[in-house]
């Protein structure tokens, strides 16, 4: 990567429609401006580099030839989408990437008028697209649309309900397939074999055309024109691939270099004025333009600071990942249990299962972004003697909520949901944060949720689940553990029962997760004060160690309950429900995830915006204790 | 349909391999008992019949090659496998159909060994046989894995998932498509086109065989293979249909006819033979052998008691229920919002979307079997000016949580969710009572959610609803209303503001939907005892009244909350948070679902059995009331 310390092709950009009065040359240069403004911020800010290094051609091609956002513009996942917003007045901005307050990673409609859809979880844009393009309809007006996705994104199920409809509906919609022959480890399905076969052949030119407009031109009987049809379709699936989607009722326009801005110019000239969906297939590098991304766009797809020269990131430091020692506690218990199979969506480094998928790789499912299959077939698997684990984020398993209830939960299968990144995942944000698994799970009946307090205890807590013989998950946090001592074993817990890590007071403070070691730190405070609390470690939101909440209840004068997690119908609406049910009235004091999306930021910003850090809640119970006195 | 009063093959069938030892001709004799034994049972008890009737000889042709429960059969959905049920020693039960302890509407793992895998919700066959099929090879076994699903449920994203993940780890596992060119109402969506395209042109013959034969014969220089591939795609796709699942990584193989038990014989011997994922495209006619159904499958395909001699079910009477009511409450509406849209995934007839299409053919969109994106879609809609109703069940609404939450809620998007069959849907039974919604919506930010008291109510509601700028959903019950008057005029109602109905106990009956009737005859009969009750109708599950819980909580010695939902973060689990958060300690008695999966049954005999009827709400107060006095 060159050293470049000016941008003045840049700088000339007021508006984005300003990118239409560049030459092809001068787009060029403008690009590989973009790259290094890219390469150098994100090495700073940390973020989706890789996906958007891959994009910077497109986005320029689309931005000269479209009128945004008088046309639609809707990124699919939208980590790729760093030019598009470099190129709508967020430039200046764009140094506050991911920061709290700063301008956001992912396309955002409270952000930007261009942002037409907001976005973050994969496979919503055609229908998003296909509904903006009902309501121009309805209204009469003449604008373009655009949706573009990856091929890792095409693999989610909600990708093709869109086309299956937007195919019937014919409405004029183009979608750019941004093959880059991955997700964000390596690629799986069968689709992308198919989309592999295609590229290996990028005869994208006239033939096709000149194809169509010979059959079409041709005016037979309705009997032979059947026939002709059916000839038609076959030797265009000799002469140009995409098929498949013009089964789906799509115009297939492709393959295309997708970092040849002057063929994509081209082609969107002519897409444009079509009637009826067009799909554009444009392949693309990810990482492009960057030698460290281009040799590893896993390790770069999202990364943390890193030298913009070497590509290098700091050695990491501190306490292990829960995501590792989940890894390793995953392979270690698959020894002694034949039956454990392990089960990710396109997320294999994200969840830690390459390893486990190395170590056992006869037992180890990648089955794309497909999160409600990941689920179903691991019910299927769960049938027959397997007890799968799968591994997801928290936020995504959010698609297979009516697949964990009707499919595993009903059925009261052996499937063990691992969730990481559950709670504030903080700088991928609103879109990301798993802060709703808590209610959604323990809603479900026969499903135990644990909630390890550390990395220690997640281990056995797996251990634990993966001997059950009944639906469980468990969830824990993004980032790195609190570094304390593994034993060498693995051993199990009791089930539903909690653990009881300071007595003695008469404010119990009932932790889940993360809180755990915050209701700790919290204790000690208030103990400086002269106020000794009780502190419980809840273990499990389901079943809830009720026993002890009665206990609790005869012998505190208030329960504190703390999680990571919306306060809506989490494991605090489970201690007042339990509580109620008991027919106990102590009071509760309820800390965790406000009624809001939370904004982006360093989790321990956003903890301390929802007022979870140890300080806080020492003054909320102190405010507390100040008001009870007064009464 | 010709009376048999015998069923003399039926009675040689001990066990499920005893059809093998029949010969064609009788299987087809066999088969007109069977259907004379559904017609005359679903005629008393109400259930799928046109489904069922469309797959006799394919039940028998599977039953007559396979060696089930060895081999795994899955059937998608599950409304068609009455003919299965009956095979597999549950006839003599049979008259039990959707009975409360009765034989199950659906394949239920509970039931019978040779249910594989309990279904309801579609689209889940595909991702549960490959997970067999993967259990299977891990333990080294040899059976046959067979899927069976419709067309209509491979619009759903689920299946789509299946396919791709199937083609890819390449198991041996066969899909029937069982194609009647319909899901409940007409079929929608490209795929079905391309099916349609498949079907005028009935082939199956020996020359795809021969093709297949021809060019893999061939040998090559690798080269030339390549060339040779694309050609023989070309080739094939002229001669064979089916190469959409040809790219997916699947053998195509049909259309076959799926009434000619013996073609499907000589097929089914030769695929269990095969290796690899195979898809059978069945040719079938939903409601077949029964003049009423095939005359009208859409009414036969879910359908109450009727006449089986003429197919005509006994002349509505009583109050319209809650689907019409929305019904024209929609046109109305619409009349005078030309923003508003409706959006329906393959019930425009169940949500009552059908007539609201006649009226306003450009502002109708059914999807097909694609909740996740009927909502997505809608998402897309909103952000650029209409105002989009999605019509579902509560229980299928579960599939579309993420788009909810991910889509609408996190956009604060202006679409009304309109969720029919809300609480217990009586005898489809646990995969379809929609008890967990009051839940899964309470906790999503920026969401209202309405709950009317009876269909006057729901008509206001919609009205409100569809002219506010945010999220909304309004859930009621299936099957008829109250029977109340309904006024001329809509209008609006105050958002999160309760309607007390009776005051001045010192009991307060807080209430939603179905229950705020209930209640109401509760508090009667309590007062003939002497128990003055305050009874409240909540309208509003979120935002809550929490002036009124205030105010409830100081006058007031109990809180009763009563709903029709789960319990486990409901409601009921709302109120207590509520109290707990304004510090509020007043006891609370939770009536609602209890935390586990509740049977079939008649509506009225499920809300017994979870006591939420009037005599069992005020026999439970009066315990309350006596242990009071006592302590």
């Amino acid at each position: 990567m060159a050293e470049v310390q000016t941008y003045p092709l840049l700088d000339r950009i007021q508006s984005p429609a300003d990118v239409k009065r560049f030459s092809t040359a001068e787009l060029g240069r403008l690009a590989a401006e973009i790259r290094h403004l890219l390469v150098h911020t994100v090495a700073q800010t940390g973020g989706h580099l890789a996906p958007s290094l891959g994009t910077v051609e497109l986005t320029l091609a689309l931005y000269s030839v479209y009128d945004f956002p008088t046309d639609k513009l809707v990124w699919d996942v939208g980590h790729q989408a760093y030019t598009h917003k470099i190129l709508t007045g967020r430039r200046e901005r764009f140094q506050t990437l991911r920061q709290k307050g700063g301008i956001t990673g992912f396309p955002n409609r409270f952000e930007s008028e261009y942002d037409a859809f907001g976005v973050g979880h994969a496979s919503t844009a055609i229908s998003a697209a296909l509904g903006m393009a009902v309501a121009r309809d309805l209204a009469g007006r003449h604008n373009q649309v655009i949706a573009v996705l990856g091929d890792g994104a095409l693999t989610g199920g909600l990708a093709f309900e869109g086309l299956n409809n937007a195919g019937d509906l014919h409405k004029d919609i183009t979608v750019i397939l941004n093959d880059n022959g991955r997700s964000i480890d390596e690629n799986v399905g069968a689709l992308s074999e198919y989309l592999s076969c295609i590229r290996v052949a990028p005869q994208y030119n006239r033939a096709k055309h000149d194809v169509h407009a010979f059959l079409s031109g041709s005016r037979l009987g309705s009997k032979v024109l059947k026939t002709a049809s059916r000839i038609k379709e076959g030797v265009r699936a000799a002469l140009v691939p995409g098929d498949i989607f013009e089964e789906f009722g799509f115009r297939y326009i492709g393959p295309i270099d997708g970092h040849n801005i002057a063929l994509m110019q081209e082609i969107f000239q002519q897409v444009r004025h079509m009637h009826g969906p067009v799909l554009v297939h444009v392949h693309t590098q990810k990482g492009r333009g960057y030698a460290p991304a281009e040799a590893d766009p896993g390790r770069f797809h999202g990364i943390g600071k890193f030298d913009p020269e070497t590509g290098k990131s700091a050695p990491k430091s501190g306490p292990a990942s829960y995501t590792s020692v989940f890894s390793q506690a995953l392979i270690d218990s698959a020894r002694t249990l034949p039956n454990l199979v392990g089960i990710t969506a396109a997320m294999p480094s994200g969840t830690g299962l390459k390893a486990f998928g190395q170590a056992y790789p006869e037992r180890f499912f990648d089955v794309g972004i497909a999160e409600e299959h990941a689920v179903t077939v691991a019910a299927g698997m769960a049938t027959d003697g397997l007890h799968p684990v799968v591994a997801l984020y928290s936020t995504f398993a959010q698609r297979a909520y009516d697949q964990l209830l009707h499919d595993v939960c009903l059925q009261q299968l052996p499937v063990t949901l691992c969730l990481d990144r559950a709670g504030l995942v903080g700088e991928d944000g609103p879109t990301h944060h798993g802060v709703f698994d808590l209610a959604y799970l323990r809603m479900m009946p026969h499903m135990t949720v644990f909630v390890p307090k550390d990395e220690e205890e997640l281990r056995h807590m797996l251990y634990t689940a993966v001997q059950m013989d009944s639906p469980t998950a468990i969830r824990y946090p993004r980032g790195a553990g609190l570094g304390v001592a593994l034993t060498p074993d693995l051993h199990t817990l009791p089930v539903g029962k909690a653990e009881v890590l300071q007595e003695g007071g008469d404010i119990a403070l009932l932790a889940v997760g993360t809180m755990v070691d915050k209701a700790q730190q919290a204790a000690q405070m208030l103990q400086a004060r002269g106020h000794r609390c009780t502190v419980v470690n809840m273990r499990f939101v389901k079943p809830l160690d009720t026993a002890l909440l009665r206990e609790l209840a005869g012998s505190c004068r208030l329960l504190v309950t703390l999680e990571e997690n919306a306060l809506m119908g989490g494991f605090g609406s489970a201690v007042t429900e339990a509580l109620a049910d008991m027919a106990l009235t102590v009071p509760v004091m309820r800390l965790g995830i406000p009624d809001t999306f939370i904004e982006q930021g360093k989790r321990d910003e956003l903890l301390a915006l929802c007022g979870l850090q140890p300080g806080q809640i020492a003054e909320r119970l102190l405010a507390y204790l100040d008001k009870e006195k007064e009464a």
